[in-house]
């Protein structure tokens, strides 16, 4: 299951950081990393120093020039986050995240990004809405910026504890979430992109959003379909209704006189 | 009960160690940190910036020649160990040592000290007979060397975890799960029917849905956005999309010649 699992790096300004989130990912028994846009020289001697070893994940990470390629192929992304956001996201802590674990990886095509910001600013807000929910460390609010490696340790060993207590309870019976095995696997972050990326067109194609005046209303949409988390059919059931939507909306377009001749 | 536990390092190489375990440290709310014999010069540059501003548990950390003397204050002493053992000992995972927090600390007097050994080696065999138990960090058995501050973060992030636990017992807080509360009352079933209906009549609009052969869409609808538990402002927005979509399909139909004259 942990295979199933990318650690994902934004911005990352120090390259000991990276050596130092390599180690502890392969302390937990975690492979897979990908860094986008590291601010600093990577490949770096201090990531090799720092990763004490682990240096065929620094070797196999792959490189990305913004979150959403970097998570394109993963059903489940968890953004790393501080406590108090605008928009209001659904918020778990490290064991909340890991007990998700075992139903999330149910399907063999799931995958999960656990994603990190910068060291001194964290994630975007786009970023942070790029992401299905957020994860927070319950740490001292007086002082509250973990180092990076430290954040990934903590998380990194979370799942790990899960895996293990699952593999501890593998002769008992799976918990049923929803009455029978979910059949479909979820869209991948992919897949949403493109829904969003209709859906928006859409919206202004039948008046309902001028994107020079968003009102949020792109982040409120993305926040529900996030939370609902849709599966591959219901992504194709959303999109046929908005194409049909289009087509009703420009028919109707073309029938109005042009507003200037 | 967090000020009750003290974090003793025995025979630190590295200064810049001591600094991530002092930032670690604080990040989890404990205060106090012990050096037995630390091995480089302390204080020292690297700790400071290591520690990335808990300067204060540095200049307050006491420093021992060796641990029977760090420890003779505290009523359970736990040292971070490897797994195997000549001698079999107590041995706890840190969420089990975690677990006994409330109990060991029931008393004002009781103190704990977490004891974590050298870099290279670990604790010797008779400074591991100086713990009540052993803590072990269930680790990838291939590259199982934690950094030091590493160990101490997982550690502490456990005790802090069940400190936070203890005390939503005790004052049972509302549970926070979107980093602020959510600011808007979730939709009541009327609304959600209202909007169902709508929703049904719109799709019936556009053509995408003929109510003689449902093929489980409004099913999978609904469920997908019973899931999403949509709140009055975002039911509001759906229907508010709804109606537009509504009037692009009529004006449309309105445009078409009548099917039957």
């Amino acid at each position: 299951m942990l295979k199933a699992i990318k650690i994902v790096l934004v911005g990352t300004s120090h390259p000991g950081n990276i050596g130092g989130v390599a180690r502890a990912m392969k302390n937990m028994g975690l492979a897979e990393l990908c860094l986008v846009a590291p601010r600093g020289k990577f490949p770096h001697q201090d990531a090799a120093f720092r990763s004490a070893g682990a240096i065929d994940i620094l070797e196999q990470a792959k490189i990305y020039d913004c979150l959403e390629d970097a998570v394109a192929d993963c059903t489940l992304v968890a953004g790393s986050s501080a406590r108090s956001r605008h928009l209001p996201w659904p918020l778990l802590n490290p064991r909340e995240l890991a007990g998700r674990l075992e139903q999330e990886l149910a399907h063999t095509e799931h995958r999960i990004a656990l994603v990190f910001g910068r060291e001194d600013r964290g994630l975007s807000n786009e970023e942070l809405h790029l992401c299905h929910l957020h994860v927070h460390i319950p740490c001292n609010p007086d002082f509250s910026s973990l180092n990076l490696a430290a954040a990934v340790q903590v998380l990194t060993y979370e799942l790990r504890m899960a895996v293990l207590a699952t593999q501890e309870k593998q002769a008992m019976p799976e918990a049923q979430h929803f009455g029978t095995e979910w059949d479909v696997p979820f869209a991948n972050s992919e897949t949403l992109e493109h829904f969003f990326n209709h859906l928006e067109h859409t919206l202004i194609d039948i008046n309902f959003h001028n994107p020079d005046k968003p009102r949020q209303l792109m982040s409120r949409l993305r926040r529900l379909y996030m939370r609902a988390r849709p599966d591959t059919i219901e992504v194709n059931m959303l999109r046929g209704i908005l194409t049909l939507t289009q087509q009703a909306a420009n028919k109707n377009a073309a029938t109005k006189p042009p507003e200037s001749n």
